[in-house]
């Protein structure tokens, strides 16, 4: 039940590049108190992305910033502690949008009632939720695979790219994974069902990318960037497709170069016919009810899998969005705030 | 009539950045004889255009290059002199992708016949034409712009940049020009309506785009790159679409720059979600008749406007290729190559 205590994680400075532990701020503040139409939640597990390292930024992005002394951002199940919201009971378990902390308030207009017989709750977090969804309307909206063509997406041990790659295949394509080091190739590979995967460390990873894509790139779900988009880039056919979704190389700052690449860029752009589509998932909300059903179907076929890394206590949330931000995650990051 | 001489221009050397004259070679060759099937022409307009500058090149692209030693290649409308194709008549005039050259033969069904009284022939090379139909095909699918949408374009005083502007002005969006030096404007404005023309060569450049795109930029049909792209950037609204038909500051060469400008602009295409899609007119070719018909209609209302810009003598073709990637024509460059 409630405790008479809050512990909340607010925004204590705006990160320069990498963020640090005391750009983060745990703090204890008195339980919230629902109003009319409101609930009160205890959360239970906190989902960890690595868009909200660009909320804590100034910057203009597609979404306002995290203000600084706020509480962070962030998508949540929780339980129902009390309700004066008619469509909710106490015990319910709910997701919400209720960042960082252990309790909030949340119009009850706003929360998603969950079934835990159907499937584990954290899986609206990840494979049935925002991650998940990002795949599928991306994918099928933008990077429209065809049966035989081949598909390339990188953190593709991430809840995305795991999910890609998945329905990629689902659809006759070929799923070429990268990602970083020998255990999350393993996963991509064994667990994920890819047909190939590249580790992006080793140091002919260019080559090999090449060598697992023998027919070249249809289509490349792009949320990475940096260094792994130069090695993308030749491969892609005329009419590629590039869904981009996220840059997570970058979102600590753009590296610096020498030497100007967005002139060749855009003459592959030009000389290819390529299709490079920035999303955001919410821009395909109507597609949502077709994409429970459908995956809530792969799920229990088994013909989707997922994988979680799931850290305990909110107080170790900075540290593991850190970690995510340098892909030392397996997997889904989640935080278990509370025991269920 | 046929001349016992074929005075033709072929690929002498590949350019190493700007063509210079010497990279082409005026030849004297017998005229050329049809076989069955095939017509003898008579080329009485040449069609040069920006993309010439990529067939010069050995580098991979949409095309393959001219060979050294080939006639340079282009549209060209003719006159049939000799037909062994039982569809065409000595006296037609027709379209044909002839090249530089007087004389040429052709397989019958690779013509398309001319109706004089119902446009000029040269028309055929311009905005009835491979230009005009760059601009209708990718504005209307790629572009789609909605009423009160603005439209950017540069090149504007060119023939697919002029009508890229007049067809997003029937759609009911603004368009706005660019153009370099005032001569170019004038015509931007004046002849072919556009709400607003900006200078490129002005040295606040950017701030004058910006004061003329008030609400922001819904589509920017690429058909320059360079630094011109910088200035059109942070003017995009998210959801905008850009149309990549072209590059031609780059086609000479890619310019140093000493700062990376791609990871900024990846970071623009997801945070506005926009739509960057590269295009060869021939991918809508289904689009052709629709084209023809609503194209000869605007024509005749006076909705679109078109201007020529006509260098004498095939000689005259390598000089004036080389002051259109420099900008120095003015309307659709076209070399008379014998009188009609």
């Amino acid at each position: 039940m409630a405790d008479r205590i809050n512990r909340r994680i607010v925004l204590a400075a705006r990160p320069d590049g990498r963020p640090k532990p005391s750009d983060f701020r745990l703090e204890q503040v008195p339980p919230p108190i629902p109003a009319d139409g409101q609930v009160l939640l205890e959360i239970l597990y906190l989902s960890l992305d690595p868009y909200m390292r660009g909320r804590m930024d100034d910057a203009k992005s597609y979404a306002p910033p995290v203000a600084l002394d706020a509480v962070m951002e962030g998508g949540t199940v929780g339980r129902v502690l009390e309700s004066r919201h008619p469509a909710h009971t106490p015990g319910d378990l709910v997701l919400s949008h209720s960042g960082w902390q252990e309790q909030a308030v949340c119009h009850g207009d706003d929360l998603r009632r969950l079934d835990p017989a159907a499937a584990p709750v954290t899986t609206a977090l990840g494979v049935l939720g925002m991650p998940g969804f990002t795949a599928y309307s991306g994918l099928l909206t933008i990077g429209r695979p065809k049966a035989g063509e081949t598909v390339v997406v990188a953190a593709a041990s991430g809840p995305v790219g795991a999910t890609v790659g998945q329905i990629a295949r689902i659809q006759g394509a070929r799923a070429v994974g990268i990602a970083g080091g020998p255990e999350k190739c393993a996963l991509v590979k064994d667990e994920f069902g890819f047909d190939a995967v590249v580790d992006h460390k080793a140091p002919d990873f260019p080559e090999r990318l090449a060598a697992a894509c023998p027919d070249g790139i249809d289509v490349y779900f792009e949320n990475v960037g940096g260094a792994i988009w130069d090695a993308v880039a030749p491969l892609l056919n005329t009419f590629a497709r590039i869904p981009v979704c996220g840059l997570i190389a970058q979102y600590n700052g753009i590296p610096d170069r020498s030497a100007d690449r967005l002139g060749r860029h855009m003459w592959d752009v030009l000389r290819k016919s390529l299709t490079v589509r920035g999303f955001i998932q919410r821009e395909f909300a109507d597609q949502r009810p077709a994409f429970y059903e459908a995956m809530a179907g792969w799920l229990r076929d088994g013909r989707v899998k997922y994988r979680e890394d799931i850290v305990n206590g909110l107080e170790n949330a900075p540290e593991a969005l850190i970690g995510l931000l340098e892909g030392r995650n397996l997997g889904k990051l989640i935080v278990r705030v509370a025991q269920a």
